[in-house]
């Protein structure tokens, strides 16, 4: 098995490939299976993707020996012709073969965050710091200790796709939602801030354990039968016994449930997965932020994109966007 | 017709009425009207209200010429028996009759803010000074150059009942609301928040409108058939129209268009009055913002009262809440 | 730029194209943007129209100043291959030009109603004669002067597509119900029929701000913003003051207010657009008599098209209809 | 049994009982039951009901012996005093007696309709001759001969509460639907008359097997368990064979089929119990005409009654109308 | 018209097509429609299936002559060529010739059940014979005693698609409801099993006159507009009138109308068909046993499939399930 | 404080008590609150109950110091008069005080199931030593040796009220389940019973922690705040763990998820609770069964009671039952 680098020749996106294209180069496969054509022979199905896509791809000869040399979900140097088929375009295989990869390729192959991750997490530590309650500084301090999970929360996306949905977007949605708590507690003096901080800095910790996204972003077997909002309350279980048995710090009456609470509710509604409805001001303050930097976030990124696609001369409207069941105005009258 | 200050013994308010008590005192009346028995004799059917609640009433006897003395909403001085019927407490009037109240005792019949009205309007005036751009500048003035609305804006409650259902609601919501955006319009810096401060402005005044609020708090048939979405919609029709007549200033394209657009969509969705569903990132903001306040002042105001139930060893939840669908857990674990 | 007109070899239209086809002549052209290709050339995106359809188009060479030529919504020449990609046929472009159409070419391009404009537009202005109110007439004659507003009025459609989606279309809509309401009121001695009749006039006007229809159907951003429901209240806003200060009529009291909910509530319920229930006899007759034309006209379309497919052996059933929610048996079994 | 009619002191109708009366005369009875009190003894359950209202009564000692003698659905004379009991009025039973009314005094227990039914008939009779097909006409000759059919056709509400639920008001309402349907129908010409006619005469028949009305309104068991729905499928496929088995006369294909159709869909969807969605252009019309009559019928009778209530200077609305989802404004505003 | 059988080269089935393939054999012909081209030449549009899926065609010349000769829906021996079309299959016919199939072929063309039909009759009839009221026993015999409708009833599919969707699926859904109520009636020993199990033998009846099944699976005309929940009902009442004019057999009072209300309430909610909700037990249980049926049978079917496709080295997860709204974990970690 | 037992008068049930009665007893009392009158006098607030119902209650003069005598959730002996209060009776307490109660008294104050809790108990564990995996076995073990979840398991009802709303009724609805599957299981041979059998023991433990059944029943804190759905969950997390610690048995791949997603999901859907829709066949055929039981035990209960209510000759219809959403016919037609 290969390294392989990005110093090569400038790179080709799947979301720029074109029918009948040759492709060459690294990207991300996943769900990798061996199929049988109708005459018996074995083929190769999988998904390619990289940071801007996946396409499904077909190898229709390979030897069952040297599938076994491939990942079911990792990386690989393929070279390969682009197909329409079925009203999308798929790719055919010519060759395939499992590489390692570096940091800076692995780049090209997830998207990521474009804000500086150690940056944002000491904001995160920061505004952790600043809770007034000794208990409440202590669970978090019992997080902050735990570095396996405090690895995978840097990493982590927010979600498989519609928004924050790359490596660093749990932690950037996470510093996002605590920011906006730190300047909205004050307008509401009898909010309990520290609960909502804390609250924040927990809701979303189960996505470490629904999305895999080491080697492609997907929900885990766990994420689909279980989920995050569930693994989260079992998640502080764990937490506040070592807490007691380890730090020796007994949480006040009722803030175990109240936070367990913020969490399983955080999603508003049952239809979005809310396993209870929430039922403490700061356990809807929680929920209701996390939808304004949902709907904030996703409107203007559709709305008011980085890259100017310049030469627009078309719709003022984007596309429906699903989250938001509409499609946007794009121009800013006052910008103009 | 007599007027009557506040100037009497303790006054007796309508939340704390039992049933068989003898009752005096000056209260606001509406939906007066002269039923017929079986015998087919005259009696008076009206609703009896002050701040803290309202009654049905009845008097059994009246004569026609008298009851065209009375107001159909206005304010009374009577005397009264409090009567079990029908599950309910109701009044039978002994005497009933109109009366002028001057504002100390108007303060008694409907309930009034908390806050200082003029140190209030002063803070929205303030925060219309940081708009930046001059036709937003001067579309708002044309808003605080109309003497008339300003007075009601000051003095409208912004619900007949939930929350804010107090005189000078409207204002201190708009209020929170703009209050709210200048500390969250700096987090999302593509955020135009011109658009969103003047928009929060606009949203809620065509309740002015909608709301009857000198002596009772109810719809008026405008406001039921019309509501203050679709009149904030006109009311700005005609503010663009006297802005270009009278002070020569044409908004810039789309302008018009997208702070409209703000107001009939600021309810979110159809369900819940929204004409249009928010197509702007700062229509989205805005009716976020609106609800994270709604939900945050009613949630407070229910669970941790200002008013210390002292002697409450009882649930720890409040009643149901009808606009949170939920009832709501009192204690804040951490305070105690 | 030339001028073409219809005298040419016979039409071929959209709705008849094949795979590989060789196309020439003159189509309706909208959303016309300047693509970057992978390799940074310029190419042409934009739909292509005709009465009977649109398919999408590219140009794969094309100069940026030639395209500054093109019109984003208008009518061109074009010379063009059919191409299947990802499921649908488009249009390969190897000419385009701009071109002025005159009225027959027109017809060729955007849908036209079968019925005469002007006998429809002079029954419309007979129904409105039968008015009986003074105040009724004065109020349909400030709109029947309005020249601007009813040359929109005999030109645009009811809608973008399903039911009456043709030049000629709202007119036609329009005259249908009125017509309706003239055999419907009889029936409801206690329905105002000068309420119901002048209702439906004004019903849909604010759908000639809410659709474009001299180049292509398509809402305006004006109508995808604010909609046809709170333009025709503003309108009819306006129309009032004009009869007000121009023909010193003054509406009997809460007729305004009546009128204007009838054109807010016509949709019926929130999910399809009302701002308010139909909360009067006459609006809730208004709506439901709005649904029969529709349902009618649509569910008879369908069913009993007026073009006999003679060689269809098949299903006694229409394709699943959208906005009936159902597929449609076409036999009519007393008829055969 | 003694026989009671109605030349009597004037009556005391149930709608306009006051608390703590005395009450004598004959009233209909329902849902007789014997209770046991918790000392054992035994005593009546039941209501008593006019054409004004209902309420529960009790006797609290009556012989069992005694009770048998007494329907569970009839008449009796009554002397009760009134007493409230949760809430509610009930009845505290003095006397109770079985006895038979006439048909005058029957009026006053039963809601009657305030038009001929004779002519009512005659004039249903009269649009079933206008059918144009002779199988339709047969078929309607059928339904017609079923002397006992038409009996209760010309005797059975249209519903248990909300519109026309009193005597004769199916044939009412019936009557109606084929006026409207009289001139609607000529506006579309493909519209099949003969369908939409008899389909109309056919849609509700089903509602003499689901209510019970001679001495209550009241659903029967098979109407609660099967409903009118179904029992008009089933009626059409007896009818239907005894026109092949008497007449000879054998139906064209799909008539059968499609005037079943229109049976069981004309509710429109499920949740309102349409066992299909309305699928021909017949069935569509019928659907929407039996709602444009009942949303008519019941706006007209709550905003504008016969019976002038002249002392009401209250509310320009009506209560909420529970079949409408909101009050009605009730000014004509142009009648004033 | 040519015979022919399976004895011939192994048969290539329809799921197994790959793009630009040359197919010959028998399959089934359904909507078979002469269309034109828009040189106005006639050419064969239909439906072509076998027991693995179904696939449109095209013939692009046909003699209008020759067209008549083929079936509507019926069997036909082709030639032709797979071709990408619209993002899906197509079928380019070169031949097509009308043939008569033999039972061996059928199974080749329909899908059946892979038990045996006359066992699992017999069970049916074993299970009948346990009722223990004479009158169930009669009126189970009324049915049986009709050999029509007993011989669709062993071949009817239970559905269109979904489970249950091959020749004898009714059948086979049938007894093994019947068995599922033969062990859980016994649980709760106030349901009346007579009920419970004729009431299942029943419930699905009208299902051999909602679908087409002998040339392919369908729904019948009939079946569209009315339906197998009101065909049972309609059926029911021609059954119980045959049991009391031959057989002299009066059913118990309620037991029809039960009967007949299990029939039309057992898919539980309007939504789903039912024309009454389930209001006996005995109802209730035939609706939550259908549906423990049919989601077991079905999940069973997708997560753990007959035959084991043994290179799967990819998801853990089946497609979305349609009919449970989800997709399934297919591990059994038992079985592992 | 004094002990009282039931050897006693015959005992007054709260379901049996009128208007006006003197009674005296002892009863659970629970929410006890010391209110404020408008005078500032102190009164007691509180519900008092037995296994027949609950009233509110007032005790109008109380002091301070002996309201602290009082449990806020325990047991009383009263004396007191029933009075109507706006709508329902009340009671006026004129004597209070704590008391213990012995077991034969708990009885009478609480609903107990009819049902034998020690030989259901063993039934749970011999069908629990029916499973066949040894890793299953030790799991059902390691819940077995938890005595004090087993003596909560006994004890709890399985709701606050509709179904199993009485103590034992927790264990009389699992073995109800366990019982189902023992004989549904056999009829799905690839169902895996272990699975089925396990998890219907397991899903609804989390009940325990979510109801108060001592002293009366309530939701605990916790219970409104998690529920027994995510306290399932969490508790299955420990057991797991302690298995492995103590017993050293490491589960095999997947069980720990699949049995935590049946958990999860046993209420099928989210707005009746469920945290994940079920994706397995074990865990649909739990959801199902449990659904099965809840319905054919509810409809039973109303449909066909144990006591025959004898002399009632009314309806026969019971009332709406909630949770089936209709009322139910309660004749047997075969039985009578």
């Amino acid at each position: 098995m290969s390294t392989v680098n990005a110093a090569k020749p400038p790179r080709r996106y799947i979301s720029s490939f074109q029918p009948s294209e040759y492709i060459t180069g690294v990207f991300s496969i996943s769900n990798g299976q061996l199929g049988r054509t109708k005459n018996d022979k074995p083929y190769l199905k999988c998904m390619i993707r990289d940071k801007t896509g996946e396409l499904p791809a077909r190898m229709w000869t390979i030897d069952p020996e040297y599938f076994r040399t491939l990942p079911s979900e990792g990386f690989v140097y393929i070279e390969a012709e682009t197909q329409p088929f079925q009203g999308e375009l798929q790719l055919i295989l010519k060759a395939v073969e499992a590489v390692q990869v570096d940091d800076q390729m692995l780049q090209e192959l997830l998207p990521v965050t474009t804000k500086n991750i150690d940056a944002m997490f000491a904001d995160v530590v920061a505004l952790l710091g600043t809770l007034k309650h000794p208990a409440m500084q202590a669970l978090a301090q019992t997080y902050l200790d735990d570095e396996n999970l405090m690895t995978q929360f840097r990493r982590a996306p927010a979600a498989k796709s519609i928004h924050h949905a790359y490596i660093g977007g749990l932690l950037e949605h996470t510093l996002s939602l605590m920011k906006l708590a730190d300047v909205v507690c004050p307008l509401y003096p009898k909010m309990n801030r520290d609960l909502v901080l804390i609250g924040l800095f927990l809701h979303d910790l189960g996505k470490t354990r629904e999305l895999m996204y080491d080697r492609t972003f997907a929900y885990t077997d766990r994420g689909e039968l279980i989920g995050h909002i569930v693994d989260g309350a079992v998640m502080l279980h764990d937490k506040v016994q070592t807490l007691m048995r380890v730090g020796g710090v007994r949480l006040p009456k009722n803030v175990y449930t109240v936070l367990q609470h913020i969490i399983i509710s955080h999603h508003g509604v049952p239809e979005f997965g809310a396993a209870k409805l929430p039922s403490t001001p700061e356990a809807i303050l929680v929920a209701v932020l996390d939808n304004l930097d949902a709907k904030a976030t996703m409107s203007l990124a559709a709305a008011r994109p980085d890259r100017e696609e310049s030469n627009d001369f078309g719709s003022n409207f984007t596309e429906r966007q699903f989250a938001l069941d509409t499609k946007l105005f794009k121009p800013d009258p006052l910008a103009e």
